[in-house]
Formats: structure tokens, C-alpha cells, sequence
């Protein structure tokens, strides 16, 4: 395994590229998976330990498996 | 997605059947993968929304790619 925050910012940066290419905004997509408006920006810089069961939700929310969204 | 607990037990199966497969205890597992003891157990039932660092310490100490655990 990578340095954690690496590993977390990997992930983070992976699903703001998958967001960006659906022109979705971080609201937008916080509103697509259920989550709170500021969740995915801290997921998306890396700040947040996403759970699994977060990952399942934006992976869906970004009509990708929870694996693509793995580093 | 599933159901959320679907989802958990199905992923704490899939692990539980990789560590057997290794002929590791839950407790050997867990020291291999540094979390506590009795995490693995809570892990395999279903009942721990593990993060994401978690499933990486995990997948490592199975020889596994992340990925290879989720549902």
C-alpha cells in the first residue's frame, strides 16, 4: 500500500476526474449520492477516510463500480 | 447497490473465505493487517462499514488487490 495520504488523495483526485467528465459539479454529485454538500470536497482532496459504503454510493452516483474508483 | 448490509456481509464474507484459504486465524489476520483483534470478526459479520485505508491494510495482508474484496 501506498503513504495513506496518498493513497487518499489518489482516490480523491480519481473521482474528480470521473465528476468532471459527467459536467458534474461537487453539489451536484453530493446530491446524486446521497452525501452532504461539503462531503465530496474533502473526499476529493483527500481529507476524508471514505467508508465503504460512502465509495458504493458515489460510485453509483457516477455510474462507475466502487473498484474503479480504487488506486 | 444492494441493501447496505447486504453489501457489508457480503464483502466480510468474501474476506472471511480469502483468510481461510490462507489458514489464517481472524486474530492472525488482524495482526497481519495492524487492526485490532476482534476487528476482523466485526469485519466478517457484516456489522463494520470499514474505510477505505481499512480495505487496503486488509487486502494487503490477503495478497489481494483492494478491488478483489468489494461486491
Amino acid at each position: 500500500m501506498k503513504d495513506k495520504a496518498e493513497t487518499l488523495t489518489a482516490i480523491g483526485h480519481k473521482i474528480q476526474i470521473l465528476r468532471e467528465g459527467m459536467g458534474l459539479s461537487q453539489e451536484k454529485l453530493a446530491e446524486r449520492a446521497n452525501v452532504h454538500r461539503t462531503y465530496i470536497g474533502t473526499v476529493e482532496r483527500g481529507e476524508t477516510n471514505l467508508t465503504v459504503l460512502n465509495l458504493y454510493k458515489i460510485a453509483k452516483a457516477l455510474n462507475v463500480k466502487p473498484s474503479d474508483i480504487l488506486v
